[in-house]
C-alpha cells in the first residue's frame, strides 16, 4: 500500500506550513489553556481532511496564505468534535492515548471542545469568503444534528441501512465535504468543479467511515489505539453489526447486547460472528463502492499529479489498518 | 422601577421579529432536533442581549434584515452557553424548569449547545460583515477559555478581585459587549461610537454579573428559577464571598465550605452572615459604580429616545430582584 507521505507530495510542504499553524494555536497567555491546546493538537491524526482540502484548491487558483487557516480550521473542527465525542461517550483512550475527559474531567473537555470550535470560527474569517465561513458552521450542524439523532437512537435495533448512511454522512462525510467544497470555493473553482469535489469529498467520506465500522470489529485495540467493539459498547448499530442483524434475524448477540446494554459476552461473541463470516468482506465491497464513486467525480480533471494524488488517497482510505 | 417593555420602546416592534426569528428555528425535518429547539428557545429570557445590540444600532445606519440575524445569532450564543454550563455544572433547574441536561441528559445537552453555537455561526454570515462574523467567534473563545480558568480554580480560595472582575468579563460582559460592538459596526458607525458602545456594553455586562451573584444569596429559590448559592456549591467565588473572606479572614464559613465541598451548612451560615452584613450593600456599590462608567460611556451620544432607553436599561440591570 502507498504511504500517505508518498500520496500527499503534491502538498507535503504546504501540509508543514499547517501543522505549524496548528501548533502556534497553544501560545496564548494562560498556561491553563496552553496546557488544554497543546495537549489536544499533538494527538496523532493522520490530517486526512487538511490533505483533502490543498489537494481540492490545487486545480485552480491556489493561493496559500488564505488556504493555512481554512485547512486549520477545518481540522480544529474535526478535533473539536473528537473532544465533544469522547466527552459524551466517556472515552478513556483515543490514538492511543488518554483523552481530554479521561484526565481534565467532562467540564474542561466541553469547554475545550467550545473552544476549539470557536477557534475554527475565527481562523476561517481570515479567508475572508463569507459562503466557506458559513460553510464551517452548517457542517457544524449537520454534525451536531446528526449526533443528537443517534444518541437518541441508541440501543435500537430497528434502523434501517438508510438510517446507517444517513448518520455517516451527516457525522463523518460532512467534514470530508467541507474539506474538499471549501477548498475548491476559495481557489475559485467553476460551480461545476465545486460539485465534482463536493462529491468527492462525500463519497470518500463514506468510505473512510464505513472502513472505521470494520476496524472497530477487527482491529485489535494496539492498532486503533481505542477499545475493540465501541460502537456496540455505546449502542451504535453499524454496518458490519447490521449485516450480522440481516443474516441472523431471530437468535443474535447483537439483539442480547443491547437488551442488557452491557453484555459483554454478547459483544464478543458478536465480533466472532462477524470476523468468521463474509460480512467484512460484504462491508469492503461497500466501501470498495464508494470508493469507485470518489474517483469518479475526478473524471472531468485534467490527469496530473493532484488528480492521481486524490485517487491514491482513497486506496489508503480503504486499505489502511488503523 | 421601569418596567422592560417601556424601556425597548424604540425597538419594540423589531424584537417581536427577533422572537419570530428565534421561534422559526425548530422548524427543522428532524421532530428530535425540533423537540430540544423548541425546548431551548422558549426558556424565557429577558432578551436583553439582543435589545443593547437593537438600540447600539439605532444611531446610525439601522438595516433591520441585516439586524435580525444578527442579533438572533448573539441570543442563540448566549443560550448555547447556558445550555452547556448547565450540563457542566449538572444544573437541574434554570428559569424555573428543568434544565436541557436534567430531561435529555448530558449526551444531547452538549450537542444541543454545539448546534445552537453552529446555528449562531451560520445565522451571522448573513450580515455579510466579516468583521461581525469574526467578533462572534472571538467572543465564544473568550467566554470558553475564562470558563475553563473557573472549572481550575474551583474551590480554590486564593483568588484576588481582579481575578473575579477578570473572570467576569470574559464569562459575561463579553456577550453584552458583542452585543453593543457589533450592532455598532452593523450600523457602519464612526470607529469613535463603536469604541464607546463597546465600553458600554462591557460595564453594564459588569453590573449585570455583579447583581446576578448579588442575586444569588439574597434571591429566593422562587425569585432566581435555581436553586440559591448556586455558586458556591460549585465552588465559584463570587464578589460577595470575596467581601466575606475579606472581612473574616481566620474563622469563616467560605473556607469550611470549600474545604469540605459538600457543606450545606457552611453554605448556610456563609448566606446568612452575607445577608446580615454591609457586604450586599457595598456590592451594589460596586454593581452602580459599573453602571455609572457604563452611562458615561454614552455621553458623546445625542439626546433622544434610544439613549435614553440605554440609560434605563442600566437601572433595570442593577435594579432587578430575578
Amino acid at each position: 500500500m502507498l504511504e500517505l507521505t508518498e500520496i500527499t507530495q503534491p502538498v507535503q510542504e504546504d501540509l508543514i506550513v499547517v501543522e505549524a499553524s496548528l501548533k502556534s494555536l497553544d501560545e496564548v497567555k494562560s498556561q491553563d489553556i496552553s496546557e488544554l491546546l497543546n495537549y489536544s493538537l499533538s494527538g496523532g491524526g493522520k490530517r486526512i481532511r487538511p490533505i483533502i482540502a490543498l489537494l481540492s484548491a490545487k486545480f485552480h487558483e491556489y493561493d496559500l496564505e488564505r488556504m493555512i487557516p481554512l485547512v486549520t480550521a477545518v481540522e480544529l473542527m474535526h478535533l473539536a468534535t473528537l473532544v465533544h465525542d469522547d466527552t459524551i461517550d466517556d472515552s478513556p483512550v483515543r490514538w492511543g492515548r488518554p483523552t481530554v475527559n479521561s484526565i481534565w474531567g467532562v467540564e474542561q473537555a466541553v469547554l475545550l471542545g467550545d473552544y476549539l470550535f470557536a477557534q475554527a470560527g475565527r481562523l476561517v474569517t481570515a479567508t475572508d469568503n463569507v459562503r466557506v465561513i458559513r460553510m464551517l458552521s452548517e457542517t457544524l450542524m449537520v454534525i451536531s444534528s446528526g449526533e443528537i439523532i443517534q444518541a437518541r437512537n441508541a440501543f435500537n435495533l430497528d434502523q434501517s441501512r438508510q438510517d446507517y448512511f444517513r448518520r455517516v454522512t451527516s457525522k463523518t462525510a460532512s467534514l470530508f465535504t467541507l474539506a474538499s467544497e471549501s477548498g475548491a470555493v476559495l481557489s475559485r473553482a467553476p460551480e461545476r468543479s465545486i460539485r465534482d469535489l463536493r462529491d468527492y469529498g462525500h463519497n470518500i467520506g463514506v468510505a473512510f467511515q464505513v472502513v472505521d465500522d470494520i476496524l472497530d470489529f477487527i482491529g485489535t485495540e494496539q492498532e486503533m489505539g481505542k477499545p475493540v467493539a465501541s460502537d456496540l459498547t455505546q449502542g451504535t448499530l453499524t454496518l458490519p453489526a447490521m449485516l450480522l442483524l440481516e443474516d441472523y434475524p431471530e437468535d443474535n448477540p447483537v439483539r442480547l447486547a443491547f437488551a442488557e446494554k452491557d453484555g459483554r459476552e454478547h459483544i464478543a461473541r458478536t465480533i466472532e460472528m462477524i470476523c468468521n463470516s463474509t460480512i467484512i468482506d460484504r462491508c469492503f465491497d461497500v466501501a470498495a463502492d464508494y470508493r469507485e464513486r470518489a474517483c469518479r467525480c475526478l473524471d472531468r480533471f485534467s490527469d496530473g499529479a493532484t488528480r492521481q494524488s486524490l485517487l491514491d488517497l482513497t486506496e489508503f482510505v480503504v486499505e489502511r489498518r488503523r
